[in-house]
């Protein structure tokens, strides 16, 4: 998408080897006429999926998820990174690991939001090592919906992340890809859609 | 806020003596619908407030904070509940007690995405004791930006936020105020707009 493509080159920054930071359009500001364009973006490619849910984890993929699920006109889930106490029964969780954040979380999504009957589609900000979204695979699994794909804002295509998803059978539909990041400039392949 | 009022007496649960559970279209499973609404409803009542930033804490005030945000044209800046590798330099911090989880937070946004010239509408799903509200103020209140307003989807107004917010001298608009829980159903006072 090189509308996202731009932005990334002109507002992000490439911090030490491995890390974009985007927190002036995504994951911190967040601008609302990028987010619906991605969101709509989404939703054209999976417009004949029969999507009926979409999912996603808090708190950055939250705005990308919810214009998704306006451009489709369905509801938006967004799985907890800790459960709270007005969240205790019925609860389904999968452990994952940041590597960003370097801690062990619990995400957890109320079984009564997701039936077999469900086609979901999974949105995330960023994809690396694929754990949030394989989290979230594990939760939906448990469920018996099933997953039409995996919305991609930014993929780092140099991590595993992509490959571990398409493993589990799952399409993953990225906006932006990385390639590299060389000299603290990003360095794209080209994106799904 | 009739729309928002007659949803919480159709999906809301009151669990125990008072909490009030929302997540089939606020704070787990959201509805696009009544977000855009509520969001378009904040940025009428402010619309000639000069407000050029809308600050949220995340993650159930991101959605409503989102729509708000595109109502009004504006950035929205979601602050973080626990640092991360990625955001260190240059990083306003508050603490905020959370009565529901029982547990204490560091919340934390950018300095670089507020300056004094800046004029904040708050948002947040909900309002109790006014712990994260005030955190945010806070940190606000360290850029050297102005608050116009809190806005609140959900105020109880059983409880002392509120009150504590407008010591402070920052007007609170709810869009639903309930006085109180009787026998497992909600009582709402009128709400401000």
């Amino acid at each position: 998408m090189k509308l996202l493509e731009d932005r990334i080159l002109t507002d992000g920054h490439v911090i030490g080897k491995g890390i974009l930071k985007v927190d002036s359009f995504l994951t911190h500001q967040v601008d609302y006429e990028l987010m619906d364009q991605i969101g709509k973006r989404f939703a054209k490619h999976y417009e004949n999926s029969g999507i009926t849910k979409v999912v996603t984890i808090e708190a950055s993929g939250i705005v990308p998820a919810i214009y998704t699920a306006q451009a489709l006109g369905v509801p938006m889930i967004f799985a907890k990174k800790a459960k709270n106490i007005t969240m205790n029964e019925g609860v389904l969780t999968a452990e994952v690991f940041s590597f960003t954040k370097q801690v062990k979380s619990t995400v957890s999504i109320a079984s009564k939001f997701l039936n077999p009957d469900d086609v979901v589609l999974v949105i995330d900000d960023f994809l690396a090592h694929g754990q949030a979204a394989k989290g979230l695979l594990n939760i939906i699994g448990q469920t018996g919906a099933s997953v039409a794909g995996v919305g991609i804002v930014i993929e780092k295509s140099f991590q595993d992340g992509r490959q571990l998803l398409e493993d589990l059978g799952v399409p993953v539909t990225s906006l932006a890809r990385i390639k590299a990041f060389e000299n603290g400039k990003v360095i794209f392949k080209e994106a799904d859609i």
